[in-house]
Order: structure tokens, then sequence, then C-alpha cells
């Protein structure tokens, strides 16, 4: 039983992008239309990393789980270019925080435009969507997304406080990433079960499907900073160890190799000095030990954990796209 | 007619203090309890810079406000913790824009904890308020609170645009102190209105109270830069055109001066340098030129404005209040 007007089987990716392309459509339009303020320069700052090839998975999975109850209307439409706004406002101060120079392959606003703008900028995007969330005047998305931009901060400072601290747990880090990307992929699954007409119990399926891809999806992500071919990433490998930041293959390989390369990686954390050469050997150890497919197998956990919440609705166009989704979250750019 | 149960005449801005001591002791106590997180960095950088005596000048006006119609519950007093959480987070990013290492005498959290602890944490401040204020389930008190935080947020774009720019004109400058000051001051007053049960004329009059008294406090504090004594500021004087910041004085200065002098002060200000013989060169013309004076009854116009607004309301302990801060907006540390 199908709750979508045409049902057809979908097998990819991009077959997913073709079917909702005329919803992202339209949040794309949404996006260029409120980021007119009296500041030029916001919507100059913004457009940089608003167009610079993001995949719009947020409001896509807003889209599908609305879509999942048989949601059709395009009224709510809006809430998936704020969601948006959101994770690019995250983004616009990640790069300050990090001194990024480049993202997706491109020069970082920060760059280009300044810390000061960045910052800025990232606040406009911030209160702007808070703004226009409020708009909707529903209490419930009102508080999921507060609370979700709320997670987010306290999980970049949690990340902040771990910089180069060798002895930060699997519990921790799966903390950090539960906090500075599930929570926001989770509000997304969430809000799209509110305005589909969900009842609770689905609302929450909904939301634990969309905290396991947020989670699978950042482990993948960590992953991919030791393994992506660089060309295809925009940016090169070992960004993460560079910056002190320690995420799960590098966690693994502390806690499965000997005490005196655990000595030499903890001064490599500590002293954020890591040479082609070095990472190389980083890289060797990794596969030795396994790290790189501990890092997979875990991520692939959260996917098979997704599934589960999926799989007591009635297959549908939109169901088939989440689980699609899924794998997507996973299985990109390896 | 009073709608409080004590009218008793006040006569200073410390008896307005102390009439509502206890009020503002709650307040004091909410921010405390509220900035409790995983990440134990939040608190001690909020509580560096909430404790380094600031007035609650916020808060109090929403105290003001609500008691003006007769509220006399202490139910809504985490919304003044939640105003002066926003506010914190704007300080928090602007001494990051500005580069500033002193505040109040005190070193500034970037000074001590670095930039980045001090985006995020203004970052976590400001979603922490916006999550609390949707626990109050009021979609006009939502509405207010984020347009505010959005304006200030362009409100600063637009300054940062503004930087060096001689040619600013003073609808541009007040433009800028609307949104980055004078906003959040008419919100503290509107949602005070509200929480007192206002009706909507009533909540436009405290509205724009608000903004008056707001654009006169911006005001006076762009003279006090030029005029202060530095020890009560607790910082150097001229730090507004040594970071090419263009303020009602300068503005007036730049339009009244000769074409020389005109020329030479463009240059101080496209080029940031300013030493402490110049800044005196720059102060002697002020006064000649009736600049400081000019500040000053353009920041009274505001004052006398906001008391046209009052008038309609019976007298009361809290009218009285009300009247006392205007003034005090315009004559502290003068």
């Amino acid at each position: 039983m199908s709750t979508d007007p045409v049902v057809k089987s979908l097998d990819s990716m991009e077959e997913v992008w073709e079917a909702f392309r005329p919803e992202l459509n339209e949040v794309e339009a949404k996006i260029q239309t409120h980021l007119d303020s009296h500041a030029p320069l916001i919507h100059t700052v913004a457009d940089h990393i608003l167009s610079s090839g993001g995949k719009r998975i947020r409001p896509l999975l807003l889209i599908l789980s609305a879509r999942l109850f048989g949601y059709l209307e395009k009224d709510y439409l809006l809430l998936g270019s704020l969601i948006e706004f959101i994770h690019t406002a995250t983004l616009l101060h990640d790069d300050v925080i990090d001194e990024a120079d480049l993202r997706r392959g491109k020069q970082t606003a920060r760059r280009v435009w300044g810390n000061q703008a960045s910052i800025l900028v990232g606040d406009y995007l911030y209160s702007q969507a808070m703004a226009l969330i409020a708009s909707f005047h529903n209490h419930d998305i009102n508080e999921i997304m507060a609370d979700a931009c709320r997670k987010m901060a306290e999980g970049e400072v949690l990340q902040l406080c771990a910089n180069s601290q060798s002895d930060l747990t699997e519990e921790a880090y799966l903390k950090i990433v539960e906090y500075k990307t599930a929570t926001l992929v989770a509000a997304s699954c969430k809000v799209g079960a509110i305005i589909g007409g969900a009842t609770l119990e689905e609302q929450m399926a909904l939301s634990r499907f969309g905290f396991n891809l947020g989670m699978a999806f950042q482990l993948a992500d960590d992953r991919l900073d030791y393994s992506a071919d660089h060309t295809r990433l925009g940016k090169s490998l070992g960004q993460d160890i560079r910056q002190g930041m320690i995420t799960l293959p590098l966690l693994h390989l502390l806690q499965t190799c000997s005490p005196s390369e655990q000595s030499w990686l903890k001064e490599k954390i500590r002293t954020h000095s890591v040479d082609d050469q070095e990472l190389e050997r980083i890289l060797k150890l990794m596969r030795a030990q396994g790290s790189l497919a501990y890092a997979t197998s875990r991520a692939r956990e959260y996917i098979e954990a997704s599934a589960l919440d999926l799989a007591a609705f009635p297959n549908s166009l939109a169901k088939r796209s989440l689980a699609i989704v899924s794998c997507y979250m996973v299985n990109r750019d390896q």
C-alpha cells in the first residue's frame, strides 16, 4: 500500500534526487528569497557557501518524512530552507574555528571576506531561521529546532574541549557526533513527521531514524578523512589529526596499537604536526589494525538500526527513498 | 491611582535597583541555573562575562514593563535571564569581531579562553535562550525575540560594512544603532507588556518607549567614547575611531569641520591610526564644533520621545521607575 500517487521503483540516489526535484527546487528558491536583508554582504557571503554544492540532504529528509505520512502539500517547504540556513550557519562558524581555507574544493567564506563577516553572517542565518520558524506558530517545531541548535552549539564546545585529548573515550566521541551532527538530522526527520500528521510514536520513530542516519553520516565522514580520494572530497587527507581532532579511526588505532606507536601518535596529536610521510605511516597502521574497517562497521550498525524504524511503515515511494538515502550515507565518495 | 501594592516615591537609579532587588536576584539565580550543560567550559566562559558587572538593564525593563500593567507574579522572570543571555552572546561575538582585550575593565573572554571558545559559547547562549523562550509557548514572544536577534545580527553586519566609510550618513548610522541596540531594548519592554496583559496598543507604546531608550543609550555610549572618565568606563578613550567605527560625534565633526580637517580625519579613519596626540586634536575639534553637545542633544530627543509614551499611563512605582531609568540612560558616567 502506498500513500504516494505514483509509486515506481527507485534504485539509486540519483533517482531519489530526481523524483523530488520539484520540491527541492522550491526549497532552493526559498533559500534565495530569504537571504535578502538591508545588508547586501549577507546575501553575498551566504550565497557563496549555500551555492557551493551542498546536497540539501536535510531538506530532502524533511520532505521524505512528511511524504511517508502521505503529506503532499508544499506549504512547509520553507522549513527545509531554514534547516539548511541553520546547517550553513554552523559551517560558517566551523570554518572560522578550524581556520579552514577550503570547503568542497572552494575557498571558504572566511578566506574571501574574513572571519568577522563569517561569524556575523552565521549569526544572521541562524537567527533568520529561528525568526521564520517561529512564524509557523507550531510549538513542537519551535522547540525541536531550538533544542537542536542548542545541542549543536554544545557539541561544538565539547569538540573544542576534546581537541588534542588523546584519552578521549569512544563514548565521549559519540556524544560529540550526536550533538554536532545527528541532532539536526533527527530534527529534520521529526519535523517532517509532524508536518505529515504522524502520531507521537511515529514522530519518535522518525526522530530515531534521523539520529541513526546522522550518526552514520558523521562516522562515515570522519572515516573519509583517512581514506577518501582527495580530489572528490575537495580537501586533503588527514585534516582532522592535523588539527588535533580525534575521530573514530584514530581512537581505534590509539587503543589497539603498540605502546611505542601510541606514544608517537599522542605526540603527533599534541603538537598537531603531521607531515605527509607521517600521515602515510598512520594510514598504514590504521590498515594494519583494521581501524578503518572498524569505523565502517560502526557506521553500518547505525544504518542497520535506522532500518528497524522504517520497517513498520507500509511500502511507498517515500519509504523506499529513505532506505536509499540511508545506504548513501555510508557509501558516498569511497 | 496605582497598580502596585506599595507606592513610594523613588528619586534615584539606586532606589530603583533596590526596589526591584528581589526580582533581579531571581533573574540572577536563573542565569546561573541555565548555564549548566555537558560542557563545563560553557559555564566558565559565560560566567566570566555575565559576572563582570553588567547592570541587567534589560531584565529590569522587562520587570518594570510587566509591573506597569499590575503584573506581580514571578513566573516570567526566566525571560529576563534569557534576554541577558542573548545580550551576552552578542558581547562575546562583538569582542571577537573588535579584537577587544578589555570589557568593563576586565580581560575579555577571548583574551582568556580564545576566539574559538568565545564564538561557540556565544552560539550556545543564544540557542539556549531561544530553546527556553520556546518553552513559554507564546507565539508573540517567540516572534519578538527571534526577530530582535535577527535584527541584531543584521545590525552587526551593517556596522561591519560601514567600518571606515567616512561618507556614512546619519540615517545609516541611526539604522545601525536601531538594529544592534534599540531592537533588544524595545523587545524587553514589549515582552514585559505582553506578560503584564497589555492591549496591542499598550504593547506598541512600550515597544516605542524601549526603542527610544535603546537609541538614547547607544548614542550616549558612543558619545562617552570621546568624553568619559576612562577609569570609570573601564577602557581608554577613542576606541571607536581607532577601529574605524564612525559614530555620531565623529559624523557631526566630519560634516562641520573645514575641508582640510575633513581630509585629515578621513585619512585617520581610513588607516585606523590615531595616536594620543591626534586624539587630543580630534577631541578639541569636537568641542569647538559642538559635536559632543550635538550627540547629547540627539540622545535627549530620544529620551523626550520616550516620555510621551509613558505619559498616558497612571502613576505607579513602575511608571516612576521607568522614567528614572530613562534619565539614567543619558546621564551615566559623565
